[in-house]
């Protein structure tokens, strides 16, 4: 059987590396589909050069021709719309309907055409003329841009159609992506899609290429080298260390959305008016897609009294009822136990689950996990590592104080949650728990589990560090998240006729 | 003689450090003034803990009362203004008039007015409402920012008064501020105008608080403490590059403007029409304020012709006429020998200066030094060190390839300039080489030196590696600054009462 072909150069070419795999089918755990190459240092090289080539014809481009090539994207992928939610489907055991074909795809898509439309409207990159000065500046392309996806969202976060591609291409960059292992095929459909669209709207060759994947040092070769501008990244936290220091020592713009366990933390007077709709909807939240969301609740901070323990039996039952499904690979189910062990071990309770699910492939039972808040605390640092997919710590607490220094002790997260009242018991637990967590989290919700990230203007899908590496950025949210590709340009005294056309004023 | 007390917790109090220094009188290198302490880690543990409570209560602070702070800030630095320019002078020697009381004081004063206005207006916090999804966000403070100021500039980029300082208060958040050791009395008197507005304006103890010096090891165990939220630096690259890399390692924003050698190409058009005005423009620029400037320009590359040995002989003569004035600290000027000393090493020749000058002080003979092109790019990156002073580097080319190769072998820059008629054989070349300098530089000028940095909204004071640590942000230029000291703030699902002002609908 030959190995699948990389999208280099604008052409599908042979990988010049000699390793290759397969992805798993998490239903079975066997091997299936087509066998994909692990690029080389050449591949590597190759894509490079093409993308810098390429960059200096597109990167005069008006916002109009990206936004072309986006929106043509967008047709290409409704075309092969049943094709692609099925075999995202088989290599990640995700469910066709809701998740893949009703929530992913029209996201995806979604994010293509409104980045197009951002792309076309401009003013992400807030063009600035102080005529008085003749100074202008406005932000502008970075250059090639390395787009590395996370195995959880084949198609919205994928590093070919997901949210930093769309963001990279509005911005006028030139994209190499890295296709995540756990599913190639898809990406290599979406890629078959974008190379139609490249062709239709007159994109030179090396515009967005891809391959599947690379050894960790050849990435972060690629990384530090000249040609490449700027790294966007989504996936684990040790991943993302290596790549953002990679970056940092060289000033080269890099985002990773890394690890983030988004606490949850209930107030008293919400747990005795509305702990019974929250048992539902925090189970679901929690198992959603096994839980491989980067905003999962994976903590949950508890008031105490007595309506806690009947709400924790309450979940209890609801974990070990649910249905198991299986988690995206190997490496996934493996961590995952690795991290309940770890948890166990530090002194956590294992109220539910814990184990691999007796069945084939890659499941592991729900997992509902419980300690006290003076535990908690003397070993936070423990406690608070992520374990991605279908399991949360439940934590007790015996006083506000205990709750406040939980939030006193969190690291940076994506979200976090507190459900409340109004009333003047929550009202004043709200008023001191805020401030604290505030400043740890991107995004603050209130009575709503955080698993849902809209595609609005108004998201922010960042937070402070280990969540991401800087709080005033977001993976999601346009026309914000273009601004991350791109850099500050001024011109002072530059004629009219040398200027980009935003910054014309006759 | 007493040591002088640092501002910490509202009032000025004795360092617990017992390591002490005086500032130099530039004009003839001896110590001059009182005696300052080096701060230990005991003083930075104080104002650590002052700054976090402060911030707790002013956190929440509108805009207007920042605004209100930095206007009377304003206020009482015009009260004292001849006592700041004159001990300002002083200590680094630079002239009272036009330098210090007609262009940098004012500069200060506006910049604070500027930012004050900004702060009470409010839009750099962009903030957005998603009426639809119950989704709002906006840039809020991020918490206590240490602001290291430079030599250079001991009122518009001090610790205690410049562009940083005016953004992290704009934004919200208290400053630690660390003044240049070369400048401490100026910095001190500064800071006793800040501790008047402070108090009239109802500001709590230890909002704005400032030490002299500190050893690096504790400035850098400062970065990675926890209480500190941000970093604003402009220095040497050195210290940057440290700087940058202990905050970078903890996900912490950290904004580093460093060292740049502002590359100005003179097309072959512009020579034969306008040199003798350049001839004049240059050097004056080159050598106003001894060329301590991030924006000097450092490197000249020239085009081949008969006007070219011309050029240089009268820019030659320019600089062995004009008088040599002292450079700030006797640090200065080893680092400019030392620096003139490895340009010769590497093939350059010395056409002018490049020795210490006969007279007391910290003064260096006005420094040309030539190299050919072929040499340069041999060794591109030891020709493009920084070599801060009264100093510039004229590159000589024998065709337009070489012009071309030597932009494509810059490091980046805050800015560059091109000197070019409109005829065809300048545009020509002038599209050749835009697209490789563009990238390079965060501010492209056009027939104009570098060395002013207007206060313009449309300002860039920013650039790729090493000049700064990210081409997204600017030090100079408002409101865009001001964003740099901020998070992106997410509420969702948030009840209005809980909502910061500006994101409440009702």
């Amino acid at each position: 059987m030959s190995t699948a072909k990389i999208f280099v150069e604008g052409s599908w070419q042979p990988s010049a590396g000699t390793r290759t795999f397969q992805a798993d089918d998490p239903r079975t755990g066997e091997a299936v589909g087509d066998t994909f190459p692990v690029s080389n240092w050449d591949d590597l090289d190759k894509a490079l050069t093409a993308a810098a080539a390429c960059d200096r014809t597109t990167r005069d481009w008006s916002g109009d021709r990206f936004a072309a090539l986006l929106d043509a994207y967008a047709e290409e992928l409704e075309a092969r719309r049943e094709e692609i939610v099925n075999l995202a489907s088989q290599e990640t055991a995700l469910p066709v309907s809701p998740r893949l074909n009703d929530g992913e795809f029209p996201r995806t898509v979604n994010q293509l055409k409104t980045a197009a439309g951002e792309s076309r409207d401009g003013s992400w990159s807030t063009p600035i003329i102080d005529a008085d000065n003749n100074i202008r500046s406005m932000y502008r392309s970075i250059g090639p841009v390395f787009v590395i996806g996370p195995n959880n969202f084949p198609l919205a976060f994928n590093g070919i159609s997901g949210g930093d591609f769309a963001a990279a291409v509005a911005a006028g960059n030139p994209v190499i992506a890295k296709a995540h292992p756990a599913h190639p095929g898809t990406s290599r459909l979406l890629a078959e899609c974008l190379e139609k669209a490249l062709g239709k709207t007159g994109f030179p060759a090396g515009f967005v290429q891809m391959i599947y994947e690379v050894a960790p040092e050849d990435g972060l070769k690629m990384i530090r080298d000249p040609r490449l501008a700027a790294v966007g990244f989504t996936g684990s936290q040790k991943a993302g260390v290596a790549i953002k220091e990679a970056a940092d020592a060289l000033g080269k713009p890099v985002y990773v959305e890394m690890s983030s366990i988004n606490p949850v933390f209930v107030l008293p007077g919400y747990l005795e008016d509305s702990g019974d709709n929250l048992v539902n909807e925090f189970s679901t939240s929690c198992l959603m897609g096994s839980g491989q969301f980067c905003t999962n609740p994976g903590l949950v901070v508890l008031p105490p009294g007595e309506e806690t323990p009947r709400w924790i039996e309450a979940v209890r039952g609801r974990f070990a009822e649910a249905a198991c499904n299986p988690l995206l690979a190997a490496g996934v189910k493996s961590s995952l136990l690795n991290s309940i062990e770890r948890l166990v071990n530090a002194g956590a309770q294992l109220l539910s689950g814990g184990k691999p699910a007796d069945s084939e492939g890659f499941v592991v039972q729900n997992t509902l996990l419980q300690v006290d808040a003076a535990t908690f605390l003397q070993n936070s640092e423990t406690f608070q590592q992520e374990a991605f997919g279908n399991s949360s710590l439940l934590v007790t607490t015996t006083d506000a104080e205990q709750m406040a220094a939980i939030a006193d002790a969190l690291e940076g997260q994506l979200t976090g949650v507190v459900y409340t009242t109004e009333e003047p018991r929550d009202e004043a637990l709200y008023r001191d728990l805020e401030p604290v967590l505030r400043r740890k989290v991107g995004r603050l919700l209130n009575n709503k589990m955080p698993t849902g990230v809209a595609v609005s203007p108004a998201m922010n899908h960042g937070g402070p560090f280990p969540a991401t590496g800087h709080p005033g950025f977001t993976a999601v949210g346009l026309p914000a998240s273009i601004r991350r590709f791109a850099m500050l340009e001024c011109y002072d005294n530059v004629p009219e006729h040398r200027l980009p056309a935003a910054l014309r004023t006759s």
